[in-house]
């Protein structure tokens, strides 16, 4: 079957599945509404003058079927000090939601997460503020809503579910810390710019250096200016606040993910990308020999739980998990990949697969130039009768050059000694230093057997970095 | 005592020993009128029109006692061909010397060494030219005799020969190819030049970036243009020749090994930098026991001998050397130091100390940057269902990566199988690669017992190549 057809086929299936059925968005407008009217009734009964609405991508009618999200704010007036906003809308959103479970969360300020009837729904506080005069980053949510209602036309509705469920089927799609990826106020710009899905990964798979997207020509006439003002290479003017990168949150890696597999798609399109097949993860005997066989070492720094709510504790794991690396590069220990895990309860787990875990015992160390005779004078004096030289001082290239006794040979040793109390010093980050106070496990290879078999997401988890591979990557490109 | 009056002694003690007592005097000046006059005679047999002269070290009074050169020039008529010029000069050479040890010699052209009475002698042709229409290297000789004769004050042949004796004693003595280092014309020039051994010294301890010293003033009022006009980091405008820096073959090693002895002769001068104590080999056990305690690999390239002239010789030692030295690193092998050996007879050694020998199996390849996205494809067909590939094709910092097996992860099979046919694939050089087709043996650390054991200068070699410091290094700093 010609590409273009087999496409064709691809999203109009992808399609017909995401889209919400009558009934079930019967079921979702009429709670959404419902849940309106409680949040401004319990605004009222605590005499709190609040405009309450629909905002996201319920209110927007760009949400995916199976997976809604309801998100009612609540714009309360600039007179409530910042500090009190939080705990003003949390009394508001409990009563509203009374009897459902309710979990308190916390992004910009905190906000409520509450189930009803199956149904995620999220009470957010934010200021009833004018275009322009934002008090808090979640003011803006509801000009962002105003804008999209405004501006995508009825057709094009599908397309902004095609684009969010190909993101997620890639692990593209969110704009929370761990995953740093698109949100969906992005995807409805980049749809609104393009016009269709297709269009939209065709744009990125021809992504060359940087991407500047300003859909209201807030720059005209000062495109230079623009191209200055930011420096990330995935640029979207957002168009109610031409202050603000709306993509300014992509990481790269999600950027560079996605023009990867926007390719992959055009040459092999496939359900694949929507729905990535589930991973079945390896028997832990063929664990236990694949690590064998591998040949590099795969260590595993596990502690228990941090006091920490998702966005704080992902972005605490991954500034440790960078400090750790840099303490192990320091050192010389040349690092294949690493990654971080997290069930964000009980388990938690950096992971470096490293060339070797132990180095060679001697190493070279190299000396001032020639040229900067005091600097030479302090190098000859440290390593001219210094135990830990095994050569030299010699001239090479002209300077000195001295070869040393290394000082961690062993990785595990050097993890140990730096997170022996908590790690602050080697850079790990506050609430994880804490629980690492408290204990963590240094395991290497096969020694993960353990925790493999009691996680299955961690297992999961485990088998996808082993391969490395994408799951996408795999049929398209060999077919193609 | 002062560090000044140390000096003073120490040179005083030195010019005692290496100026030549009147007995020895008279014995090499009777020699060399003796044989000027004979090679004037055989040229005369032969019917050649020859200008015989006395010229080197021995015409200039600048011959260090124990250790003098008798360089008799023959100076032959342009007629005489290139190729025939060597010929006609060995014959003649031949003839004044008969009775006496011969042995041709090649730099330029071909020259015959013959010891008479126990003193070297070189008989050298070169053409008669007028300064500047030179026809071959040794043809400026004796304009720099005269040049020597003529600026060098008698009073300064002294330090001419305390400068010489220091530059070997420190190993940076000879223009060879083996040594790279400082000629003796170069040492009276620089005594010319700063008027005194410790004013040259004093010079060198200061060197910087580059050093230009045109005595003659050749490019007075252009000294940019003489700056731009030779890219060496010592440049010594030839007073015969403005077109030549005499120092041109020094390498950039000796001369840094020259200002850090310089200076580290003004904080402790000591009759170590002239007489280098002798290096006793360590034991063959304690050199075991070194090699197996040190922790990095040594590994030894040993092989017979090479057809080749002493300068041919090092210089293709030389550059072989680095070309396997390229082939270690381009595998990924970390070399603490390389180094080459030969007795220029029987035994010749390429010497490399890794830190390992044997490398992790696992290694990251990178694969090209997204943007490139025709090569990404390539990339990817070539590594996505290939045996090699262990982890991936991932995505990291913009570009594609995979995970492969090592090709080479044993430095010793690796040089095996490039040194097999010869090497010359792998860069070794003509006259090297015919003897190692012949055979050679690859040896690890304390397998190298046997050839140390039996050839002492070996032992000393790589007792000292151990050990790395220069000799005159260790005390001199310590007190200072």
């Amino acid at each position: 079957m010609p590409v273009q057809e087999t496409l064709e086929i691809v999203c109009k299936t992808v399609l017909e599945k995401i889209t919400p059925k009558l009934e079930e968005r019967e079921k979702i407008e009429r709670l959404a509404k419902t849940l309106e009217k409680k949040v401004a009734e319990a605004a009222e009964y605590f005499g709190v003058k609040a405009t309450v609405r629909l905002e996201g991508s319920v209110a927007k009618d760009t949400w995916l079927s199976g997976e809604p999200d309801i998100d009612i704010f609540m714009r309360l007036p600039p007179s409530i000090p910042r500090f009190a906003l939080g705990e003003v809308a949390l009394k508001i959103a409990r009563k509203a939601t009374e009897g459902a479970k309710q979990v308190e969360r916390f992004a910009e300020h905190p906000y409520l997460e509450a189930f009803v009837e199956g149904v995620r729904v999220n009470i957010v506080p934010c200021y009833e503020t004018k275009r322009g005069e934002w008090l808090s980053a979640t003011d803006r949510t509801p000009y962002h809503t105003d804008y999209v209602k405004k501006c995508l036309r009825p057709q094009m509705r599908g397309e902004v579910r095609l684009l969010k469920k190909f993101m997620k089927g890639i692990g593209v799609y969110g704009a929370e810390i761990k995953i740093g990826g698109f949100s969906g106020y992005l995807c409805e710009l980049l749809i609104i710019h393009y016009g269709s899905f297709v269009n939209v990964l065709r744009a990125f798979a021809q992504h060359k250096q940087r991407m500047v997207i300003d859909i209201e020509n807030h720059y005209k006439g000062r495109e230079d200016e623009l191209q200055l003002l930011f420096n990330e290479p995935l640029v979207i003017v957002d168009p109610v606040d031409m202050g603000r990168n709306v993509a300014s949150a992509v990481q790269p890696q999600k950027l560079y993910t996605f023009v990867a597999a926007s390719r992959a798609f055009f040459k092999n399109p496939s359900l694949k990308f929507f729905y990535p097949p589930q991973t079945k993860p390896l028997a832990v005997k063929k664990l236990e020999e694949t690590l064998q066989n591998r040949g590099s070492a795969l260590i595993f720094v596990v502690f228990g739980r941090v006091d920490a709510v998702p966005d704080v504790l992902w972005g605490q794991l991954y500034k440790s998990q960078r400090s750790l690396a840099n303490l192990l590069e320091t050192n010389d220990f040349v690092i294949l990949r690493h990654t971080v895990w997290s069930d964000e309860e009980n388990l938690n787990a950096f992971i470096f697969e490293l060339e070797s875990r132990i180095l060679p015992p001697v190493k070279r160390h190299l000396g001032p130039p020639l040229e900067k005779n005091g600097d030479c004078e302090r190098f000859l004096t440290k390593h001219i009768a210094n135990p830990e030289t095994v050569s030299g001082p010699y001239i090479e290239d002209g300077r000195w050059v001295v070869e040393v006794k290394r000082k961690h040979v062993d990785a595990i040793s050097l993890l140990k000694e730096n997170l022996k109390d908590g790690g602050r010093k080697a850079g790990i980050a506050k609430e994880i230093a804490k629980t690492l106070n408290k204990g963590f496990k240094i395991l290497v290879n096969g020694e993960i057997a353990e925790v493999y078999t009691e996680n299955t997401e961690f297992a999961k988890f485990l088998t996808d970095f082993l391969s490395g591979k994408p799951k996408w990557l795999d049929k398209t490109v060999k077919e193609g």
